[in-house]
């Protein structure tokens, strides 16, 4: 097995804490002698132990001499726990191999540059893409303060998304709707607005049994399933205290332009200036990024979804299409206000296609903002 | 290799005819001796021989004692050549393995019943299904009267065909619209409307330098180009004679509801009933079945698109998603009257979805006519 054999088993683990570590990132860790693994672990949770610490423990004294494959740099700070790149050390690795340095200002590369420093052989961007990948949202939000932002949107092949008369549920499949909570599962915080909990009163939160069965052996039991946050734009206050969204286990904030004396059955209120006569949605993801949430998923209405687009925050386009014409009475998929003309057309880049069920999934990344 | 390798052989042979034998079906065949080809054939082009007596011609004398892989039964009636059937019973051909049956009311059996009155072993039936979709058009026509319609749409994202000026060149990239081109070179017939004909002004042929290199190999050079006949819905006579629609070696039809005093620069008009104040659209897919068209290649606006539909005659859309969102003022993709309930909505299969340059296609079946 080469280098990149075991950096492409470590990314493996890594990805096997994607539905609990936020809002810390992925991380993945093999310690390797003599070509053979000899420890290996993953990061599962925040306040638990890191990936190397987990893999260290694994090879035991053997470690001494072998080579540590991570998939982001080491760190080199005390947080909840001790600095990993100490661990490495006493443990006497004499070989580092990271995928990429982390962006976080308390470890960019003083991580690799203290392993370096004792002595140790350090190497890093092997695989860098597929790391980068695996931490999309911990890495913006490290590099610009804001979270990764996915749109999720469904609608028919003519860009529909309910009858005139509001008929909306269900335009895609059963298949497609679960494979919405593997998305929600993955995600920091589900945004959403007052408009869309009033017509749908939906729980928004990630439903065990709906989980596919990979993801349940990952996450071990119902009872460690980590909820999103969910955040309600609101500021008329119109959701109710007995909205289905309020539930054990789960927190929801509503986000307004002026504060409330009281927010009952809200676990925060977020103030946020006004922008146009709407929330600053710019604001809004400042201020997410600035608790620590990584991903956002926003499921809402042509509305939100035009106002997002246009205000230039979505990183990734989530559309669902219903092999399915509705007819051009039909509600449209998002209001983009002020296109008139082709060269003002928000263009997007197709990542990846798939067939969900009898539906089929886009995910897409917008070029640039031309509106 | 086994039957399954020769018929599949046999097969990809028959499909170099595409772009040529309208209206003819795809045939391919292969001759074979103690395990070995020794001789293969696939037919071009109506009025020229067919796949079994090219096949035939090149095993010369050794076809005696062979098995023959045909792709469709053996033809056993005089057309524009002798029985197929003839030359295989008199090549001493004591081997038949035949995809399927061909349902021309001439053939329909009597190939194979002939073959084995003769003394030979015949079986048919392996890789029917791939036979099948070898030869939609001519296969539907035989069975139905009816042309195999394909509905070509072209949309953004949200399902938007145009900006509300009405400016929509192009939506799609130039790489689309050079896969349309393999589409209409296989093509019996495009339809279209005088709508769009006064819109664009379009020429609606195939152009040599737009096909891409495998398929000129196949067609050889640019003057053996078949050009697919155009047919226009122009019941108020709107198109002029000097419309680019007209041009030397490509057919043009007009479709209307009156018998016309001249027809002019056209080279055939239609007379059809009307259908709620419509051209008949049944009763126009009948008749081009009935002048020969296999195949139909629809390029046209959303009223027409959506009365297609509506009338239950496409048998395919093949839809071209630019990943670009062009808002809601922008023009609808498909005119759908009377869906008001979710129920009502139009239902598809996914067949087929491909990336196309920057832009997505989805080859889509309707399921059942639900309007």
């Amino acid at each position: 097995m080469s280098d990149r054999d075991f950096m492409q088993h470590a990314l493996q683990l890594a990805a096997r804490g994607r539905f609990t570590t936020s809002p810390n990132p992925n991380v993945g860790c093999v310690i390797v002698k003599d070509g053979a693994i000899i420890g290996e672990g993953f990061h599962q949770k925040a306040g638990e132990g890191h990936a190397e610490v987990h893999a260290l423990r694994e090879a035991g004294t053997a470690a001494k001499g072998a080579t540590a494959y991570v998939t982001l740099e080491p760190c080199s700070h005390y947080g909840r726990t001790p600095p990993c790149c100490d661990a490495l050390i006493a443990a006497g690795i004499t070989r580092v191999v990271a995928a990429m340095q982390d962006p976080n200002p308390q470890v960019a590369g003083r991580g690799l540059h203290r392993l370096r420093e004792a002595g140790i052989e350090v190497e890093f961007g092997l695989l860098a893409q597929e790391a980068e990948s695996l931490n999309r949202g911990f890495l913006k939000r490290m590099r610009t303060g804001f979270p990764w932002v996915q749109l999720k949107m469904a609608a028919s092949l003519d860009g529909r998304t309910a009858m005139a008369n509001g008929e909306s549920q269900w335009i895609t499949s059963a298949a497609a709707r679960q494979d919405v909570q593997q998305f929600r599962a993955q995600s920091s915080a589900i945004l959403t607005t007052s408009q869309t909990v009033l017509a749908d009163n939906p729980q928004m939160n990630v439903r065990w049994s709906q989980l596919d069965a990979d993801t349940q052996a990952l996450i071990g039991e119902a009872s460690q399933l980590r909820q999103p946050l969910r955040v309600v734009l609101d500021r008329h206050r119109q959701v109710s205290d007995n909205a289905a969204l309020f539930m054990p286990g789960a927190q929801t904030w509503r986000a307004v332009v002026q504060p409330s004396e009281q927010i009952n059955a809200w676990d925060k209120e977020l103030v946020l200036p006004e922008h146009h006569g709407y929330i600053d949605l710019v604001a809004l993801m400042m201020t997410l990024g600035q608790q620590q949430i990584n991903t956002v998923w926003v499921e809402a209405g042509a509305t939100l979804a035009g106002q997002l687009l246009h205000a230039g925050v979505v990183d990734e386009l989530i559309l669902y299409t219903a092999p399915k014409l509705l007819g051009s009475d039909a509600r449209s998929l998002c209001q983009l206000p002020g296109i008139e003309h082709l060269s003002q057309a928000m263009e997007f880049e197709i990542n990846d296609i798939r067939q969900i069920g009898r539906d089929l999934r886009l995910i897409l990344q917008p070029i640039a903002a031309s509106v």
